[in-house]
């Protein structure tokens, strides 16, 4: 392409744009019937389907000036299939709807569809269909299918006391790397030149591209994970989520989660009296998984041993106050 | 409530909405797991689900000065339980994500969930799940689920030489309610006072809330269709499709389709030169079902015969020659 010379999605119209779309995408295995029709046909040999929504707008999911368009279709991607993981069930499909300005570049378009590919693919999945629509900002909903092999699901309701509580996947990276970009950093910008650390962009990359343990949900089916969810909300609410539906209380132990030294550094560097534990305890968006299992598991490498569930009530964090009621700290899409 | 005391979604939180929300919907029966997890559990009885998705955007897809709260739900949900009937399949259930303004009334957002309720309720199933967030407009993105009960999809491939085309569900009404909109009618306004005709409201109505004819889709399949869809485009438009999946042409003869009266009465009063059958032709929003049949099909009342399938390609109406390859006329949102 010449440059100067952006194509637009205005430009190669809706029918265009989904051919284009369809071109670059993968099929999931799944597919029976894929884009093209009214609806698309996917397997179900569980006999059931597990499904889940989000919905991701322009300015308050991301920015387009702080992630790419790839970027932004792998974290689509990968909340729904965290969400479908969480439940212990294996993506089976995604479909995507996309409302677009008509100004939008095709090459930004392209990008977002690699995003999609390639993150479903990491999940063994793919996009089977979709619907585009004009809009005046960006906005993407997705709907993530999934099978259970047979196993019951993993809800938040399974907890009993006794029961202990692990973690897997990354937590607070993604609140990091979001504070980072707030405070005025890029990857390009951060201090130190070439003896900057590495891994304060990492954390960056966390915002933009989470990274969910996809096959650790099933693999906590099998284990025997008596609950289970995804961490997008923080640690503490969603744990305080499992705590209310299952009628008992977790006690989690600090000490216990992982506390990167980056993070120490990345404070450092905020110099607004950050507490780093707070990102691994209130930061969503990096969609680690959450579970709790039977005292004798054997928890196979990849898990952290994080806490126990006890008789009672509330999330309550050894030498912590303030999070009893499991509800604080965490994201409330409208009052924020 | 007290007059002027209107309680905004930002000012009942997230949590707040969702629980409001969950509490006026009804549970479709297919549903083991409901709201409140990652994501919602659903039986599969055929071992495949058919999956389509939609997204409606506020100023493009509908404008709330012109529907209600109500209606939007309505229609919302009409337009995908439509495609999941064009496939010959029973819904099982929708998920719903929604994008809203902090200040949008939570009596508006309670109309809108019950009409997803109601028009879910008249095909036989209910919102399983879904997301919300903050959007400075409204935005849905509507997926629905469907059983085939074991007949295979029908699909827009499968039309052969010889076959005949029947269409059932309204065709065009949408469209004339539209202009009426468009040229500053509403059913308080119409011309004639009493003597108005019932006719021009109905056609407004129709605009808001489209019926399309559910039970339809699966009486097709089993009646033996060989191709389908859901008219959303333009008859046109749509009828093109099948043409060119199936690599076959399709007559339709213009005096076989219905064209009520009033037509007439609101193409005369729009005074522009309108021809009421270019509603019929190319007017979407109405989700009739178009299908085609072996030719000795006897079909039960509901459906009209209003053409064949040939050897050849495109749409061809008898003493018109614009819409030879069954692409104009229809509806590119990007284009228009």
């Amino acid at each position: 392409m010449h440059r100067g010379c952006v194509i637009t999605v205005g430009e190669l119209g809706e029918f265009g744009v989904i051919s284009r779309i369809s071109g670059r995408l993968s099929q999931s295995p799944a597919v029976l019937l894929g884009p093209g029709d009214d609806a698309a046909v996917l397997s179900a040999p569980d006999g059931r389907v597990v499904v889940t929504t989000d919905v991701l707008i322009e300015g308050r999911h991301f920015r387009r000036d702080w992630s790419s368009g790839y970027d932004i279709g792998r974290k689509a991607a990968a909340q729904n299939l965290a969400d479908i993981a969480a439940m212990g069930a294996e993506p089976t499909s995604l479909v995507v709807g996309l409302g677009l300005p008509a100004d939008t570049a095709i090459e930004w378009l392209d990008a977002l569809t690699d995003g999609f590919r390639d993150e479903c693919a990491l999940a063994g999945t793919g996009v089977a269909g979709g619907d585009i629509a004009r809009s005046e900002i960006v906005m993407i909903g997705v709907t993530a299918l999934g099978d259970l092999g047979g196993r019951p699901p993993v809800t938040r309701s399974g907890a009993r006391p006794g029961d202990v509580v692990a973690v897997t996947g990354r937590l607070g990276y993604a609140a990091a790397g979001l504070a980072l970009l707030l405070a005025g950093f890029t990857p390009g910008t951060l201090p130190g030149g070439e003896g900057a650390s590495p891994g304060l962009a990492t954390l960056i990359d966390a915002h933009r591209r989470p990274q969910p343990p996809y096959a650790r949900g099933p693999e906590a089916a099998r284990l025997g994970a008596t609950a289970m969810l995804d961490v997008s909300d923080g640690l503490l609410q969603d744990l305080g989520h499992v705590a209310a539906a299952s009628g008992v209380g977790i006690r989690l132990d600090p000490a216990a989660l992982p506390l990167p030294e980056v993070f120490a550094e990345a404070a450092g560097l905020l110099g607004d009296g950050t507490d780093p534990l707070d990102w691994v305890l209130t930061g969503g968006d990096d969609h680690a998984l959450a579970a709790t299992f039977p005292p004798d598991v054997r928890l196979p490498p990849g898990w952290t041993l994080v806490g126990d569930v006890a008789e009672g009530e509330g999330v309550q964090v050894t030498g912590r106050t303030t999070a009893t009621d499991g509800t604080t700290g965490g994201w409330d899409h409208f009052r924020r």
